[in-house]
């Protein structure tokens, strides 16, 4: 024999990089079911498919990550001898940016286009959280118009019942980044003339208020004024309002409780019994944990209707002293009423002004989906799903690049988030069967057992020949065990000259073996003689009586 | 306004990195057809999906590019601070060699799986050359049997026929690389013994062999002797064999010429009919560029029949001196037999000596499947397509990790060269068709239109507002145009007061324009007015007709 070089060197490490793992067999057929069944939504609203390279240069990502500060965090970045630094794209819409400023002259105007993949994100892995992941976009590029944000909504929500989220185990929620910069303008702490002023006070205020969850109002409103000692005791210096200005940023952030009390009180003018549906459906639970309180959004509560009506009508009075504020309010108005045109109401699609989205880049619109049913999270503890899709409209990040503003919008979904929300509620079908496994009795035959799975090819079933060593035959039926096959077929000598084979139904097998009584077992025989010309025949029959 | 920060640095460059593209449309739904229907051949041969990351550590890659001698070069890498070096993978068969040895105790054995997806290689860049590129692999693991190497073949053959390359318009070539390394024993140039003696005499012939299409014969036979003075006068250094060595090798690089030869002999014995058919067909053509002389293998061809026993027994009296050498004919023999046996004759899938595979890896069987239709080059020289895929027996891939010798052989297609054949052959199917565009007459009728929409969507059509600047009436006609739109519908003021809608035939429209006399103008309208509950069934008739 040859001497092995590899001796010579230590073994390398058969082991992933951190973060990444390794998806089989229904992992990835499912995620590619569900991906086609995405693109086909998206297609049919006229979208377009666009595939960018997944290495883009870092000059032309940008920095547009959420939590990151220092260059090149977060992202998998190297240099090119000829070409600069390069990176892994880190989302689908900052290529977006760039392939539409790169062919914009090619493209029709407004663009619609949609794009799914892998994308890339160099943070620290923890448990479900890898450092690449699906994700799955549509955006609008070049239309100014609300009806371009309506649209995404809409997609959004169509989307998530095509893949299998039925109407009422999802929202859509819709807020307005004016609006938020409407109410620190209206608080003094945003000046339209000077936009650099009070960026810092801003910045606590922003992730006191994305931390609400985590922080409840006390927490919030600690962060807004002197600042906040945590559980370990570390202090985070506050923003150091005053009373007032807090008192404003405050209706904010609990907006929606106060919008849920006014539709209660809406609902005391109401019949006695949908007065006790509306105080059980928006009273009953306080928000809590990520999502929040999903029940007051039901279709069957009589408030539902006029949600997003007195939720404008709030937001409107709370800026009516800053005309960003107004125009953000304007803008969730439209969308508001496009959407009741078509038929998407409250319990689909939300005005809702607790939507901050991490991403440094939207302007106007913003968009968040959840899943509203509740799931079991490792510590067996009950909790809301939560987010699988999010999105708005950036009118500045094609702008980086041609200094013309152009107009965009839209929406990514966390195909991964998806794809586990779906296994989580058993809705993946089981697609996962394995092939016909035809065993080998005589390894000199094994032209014979290759025109037996050839036929079954034919016929359009799945099944191939056992390829190992076929000197111990229970590891071949071990062997389609482990492939999950649904039948197993075998042909030796004695069969062959009478022109027979034998065809086992594994499953009705497992089943008996399982379960049954020596009777049941005698009655119903999982293994069958049955002449070779009718072998194709009688493995359908099987497959078909287990569908 | 606020002040722009974009304008304070330099603006980015909107261009992708050196050799990566971005694809668009159709090219994109194309290869995601084309990849589900390849996958689905191979989940019916009883293959299962897997899918590894992008990212991989540099040890677990290894080193295996054709013609990469520095380290790192052939492929992106980086170091990451806690991880060592990664790098993108380069092809998917380093990634399935590691994944195999990580969960080699979960995986069934022997283990077929099937993987699609980008891989990127840091080379230089040419016309029609990217870095990154799709590969859809096919591998089956842990058994050393032909039947695994056939089984490939003939899923191959398959595959290209499900695509729609029609049998006769592709070849499987299939060689062996023990074939070669007994032919280099027999020479004198390959010493069991000593492995390593003569690598550089065998270096200078393998890549002389593997450039035969360029040099022709008398090139490679100066290469193997003294060397060889190029056409811009530059000496390369030869590998100074004798007259006798050059000769037995020079046996293997013509041996294809030869076997047309012996078969063109075998059918003087014949009819006179197929003997000027097998002259024409055998004889007529010398091989000529990549690819060679493929007439030769055609079934009509009553010679075809025999070409691979001819072939077999070219080779066995070849190498009858090297062990090494026979138990690669006979293992060709297998593979011919078993996939005789099933059908697979010499017309689709073909013994042949001249394949010789670039990567450093294979052991055993290598395969090759080409196209051989001709198409028209850039300089508008007809040629043969060429080659679209590749693999081979690699037995020596798994043991790099585990120590442990795991038999694997395997296909690569290049899809996207596949893809680039369907095309210049005109086979891929229209399936870029536009949406139906619904025209804005009136900016404050959104709601309308997307009314209208949502109709022809819910039809199952695929249909859109416009979403630019309504003003101009021409813009939303010509952006209907950008996106070949089958069908514009209009609602003016007037339409909408009477309850009617137009619906514009474009493609009739675009076909009147170009060639229709004034009178078949008028008796071929390609615009109608329906009233508006007829829009879905007007807009279906007219896209019917144009199926």
């Amino acid at each position: 024999m040859a001497k092995d070089k590899a001796k010579k060197q230590p073994r390398p490490k058969a082991q992933t990089p951190k973060g990444f793992r390794d998806y089989f067999g229904a992992e990835v057929t499912e995620r590619a079911q569900m991906l086609q069944t995405i693109a086909g939504v998206y297609h049919r609203y006229g979208f377009d498919a666009l595939e960018s390279s997944a290495v883009e240069t870092v000059e032309a990502l940008g920095k547009f990550l959420p939590d990151v500060d220092r260059p090149n965090e977060g992202v998998f970045a190297w240099q090119e001898e000829d070409d600069g630094w390069v990176a892994l794209r880190y989302d689908l819409t900052a290529p977006l940016a760039r392939v539409y400023a790169q062919h914009r002259n090619d493209l029709p105007t407004p663009y619609r286009r949609y794009a799914m993949g892998p994308v890339w994100r160099n943070e620290k892995p923890g448990p479900g959280r890898f450092r690449q992941f699906y994700q799955c976009d549509a955006d609008t590029v070049g239309s100014a118009s609300m009806a371009a944000d309506a649209e995404i909504c809409a997609m959004l929500a169509d989307t998530l019942e095509a893949v299998g989220i039925p109407r009422g185990d999802y929202i859509v929620r819709v807020n307005n980044r004016k609006v938020l910069n409407g109410v620190m303008e209206v608080a003094g702490i945003l000046a339209p003339a000077e936009p650099e002023k009070f960026e810092h006070e801003r910045g606590i205020v922003l992730r006191a208020i994305d931390k609400l969850d985590r922080l409840a109002e006390n927490g919030v409103r600690a962060l807004m004024g002197e600042g906040r000692k945590d559980e370990s005791g570390d202090f985070t210096e506050g923003a150091k309002l005053s009373a007032s200005q807090i008192a404003i940023l405050m209706r904010f952030v609990d907006a929606k409780a106060r919008i849920d009390e006014r539709l209660l009180q809406d609902a005391e003018t109401a019949s006695a019994q949908s007065k006790a549906m509306a105080a059980r459906l928006l009273s009953a639970q306080k928000p809590k944990g990520k999502g929040g309180n999903f029940y007051s959004y039901r279709s069957d509560n009589p408030a539902q209707a006029l949600r997003n009506k007195v939720t404008i009508d709030y937001l409107r009075d709370l800026v009516r002293d800053s005309e960003q504020g107004k125009l953000g309010v304007d803008e969730l108005e439209q969308i508001s009423s496009l959407l009741e045109a078509q038929g998407y109401r409250a319990d689909r699609i939300v005005i809702d002004p607790s939507v901050v989205r991490g991403l440094g880049y939207y302007t106007g619109p913003v968009f968040e989906a959840e899943l509203t049913f509740e799931i079991f999270d490792e510590k067996g503890r009950k909790r809301q799903f939560g987010s699988v899709a999010g999105g708005g409209r950036y009118d500045d990040l094609v702008k980086r690049f041609t200094g013309q503003a152009v107009p965009a919008t839209g929406i990514s979904i966390g195909v991964d988030r998806l794809l586990a929300a779906l296994r989580e509620k058993g809705r993946m079908g089981s697609s996962a069967q394995g092939p016909v496994v035809v065993t080998v009795m005589d390894r000199d035959r094994m032209a014979d057992y290759q025109a037996m799975v050839a036929e079954l090819r034919a016929a359009g079933l799945r099944a191939e020949v056992y390829l190992g060593n076929p000197k111990n035959f229970g590891n071949q039926l071990k062997y389609a065990d482990k492939r999950q096959s649904p039948v197993a077929v075998i042909e030796g000598g004695d069969e062959k000259e009478q022109g027979l084979v034998q065809v086992k139904d594994l499953i009705l097998g497992a089943q008996i073996a399982e379960n049954a009584t020596l009777e049941e077992w005698k009655e119903r025989p999982s293994q069958f003689t049955v002449p070779r010309d009718q072998l194709v025949a009688k493995v359908q029959e099987i497959l078909d009586a287990h569908r």
